[in-house]
């Protein structure tokens, strides 16, 4: 073994641990989405405060897989292609680590919910909340294969999560309106659903991500931010 | 001269460059934040507008920074604390272009409210836009002049930030329940508020940076979603 190939085989090594990071990270981001809902459905107090200790995890993990990246780019001096991964790495843990505060932020609202879901809140939170951890666990995989095309269906895929996003609104705000006694608790229950919105654009600032460290090319920074408030 | 001084100078500026773009940015940031929130005040819809449209200078200047940084990494190969410099202005350039996104999500919201500010609100919104927009601005001084001791000033800033946003929930969920005829407004106001919150939150994340820059040591990242909803 000569001692070029030694040199860019530890590379490919250490370009793979970086990916295994922020795979773990995407995947424990997305459970903590779906998790965080099913806990709100269940009321389960327990089950969401361990989501949120769990978001320790997730901040060590971004650290590590940062300090990876920053390490790669000064050992290594990577060029082009290369390099492009390697910055794209570090964008990607900066979003997966805050999609999952999200979810954190999501898990702690759990106990402040007493009433029962108005008006089919319930189904459209559920459908929500599935839609945007799929769309993480697709955007990383297609992160992981290197697959711009696939992360481009994720990009679409966000209207859904927003067009259920303004359903919600306006369901909520019809029950404050008839229900004024739960209001507070119906403000929880919206913010959770901007909560949900904001990790589908999340997945949608990955999968421009994933493209560029594909294609080289920046992004035309997709308008993720629909701020209709149904009135 | 010779060739290695040169280089060395080159480099110097190119570094200039891309702290000069941070600070546009900055600087830009903070302008639309507490200009959402005056065109709020007077009703200036078109005023509004046009901080609609001037963010998308902001997103050029975040993509002008962030080629800028890939391209001084690929070409020069920075060691140790230079790299540590070029990296942190990766992740600022991110966190202001989303910081300059909610005063957008603020100042696209604003043709939306026809109702009187109830109780105070007002001087509540307007105490926090000026403190979040001065957090950016110090941050951003803070990181032009290398100074972590100032950047941790910010940081402590942000429970300022992050009380008025408890106070401004609770009238506001006050005022939803005594006129439930302006719920969808008084909600509005209430995301007009998160966004500030959020502002104050994107600053000190910066900060964050700021420190990371300075020492090469990864801040504990400091819990800013604090998620209290004053019932």
């Amino acid at each position: 073994m000569n001692t070029a190939k030694h040199t860019v085989s530890a590379f490919d090594e250490e370009l793979d641990a970086l990916r295994d990071m922020i795979l773990e990270m995407g995947s424990r981001a997305s459970s903590a989405t779906t998790d965080a809902i099913k806990a709100l459905n269940k009321r389960d107090s327990e089950k969401a405060r361990a989501i949120v200790a769990a978001d320790r995890d997730i901040d060590a993990l971004h650290h590590r897989a940062e300090t990876a990246a920053v390490n790669i780019i000064a050992l290594r001096a990577p060029m082009a292609d290369d390099l492009r991964v390697v910055v794209a790495a570090i964008k990607m843990s900066a979003l997966l680590e805050r999609t999952a505060d999200y979810a954190k932020n999501i898990a702690r609202r759990v106990e402040r919910i007493t009433i029962e879901f108005p008006d089919k809140t319930w189904d459209i939170l559920s459908e929500m909340s599935s839609e945007a951890g799929a769309m993480l666990t697709d955007v990383v995989r297609a992160y992981a294969e290197g697959n711009a095309a696939a992360a481009e269906t994720v990009v679409e895929r966000d209207d859904i999560v927003d067009d259920l996003h303004d359903r919600l609104t306006a369901k909520l705000l019809k029950h404050m309106i008839k229900h004024p006694d739960s209001i507070s608790q119906a403000a929880h229950l919206m913010f959770i659903g901007k909560h949900i919105e904001r990790i589908g654009d999340q997945a949608t600032n990955i999968a421009e991500m994933v493209a560029y460290a594909e294609t080289g090319e920046q992004p035309d920074t997709r308008d993720t931010d629909r701020e209709s408030l149904a009135a």
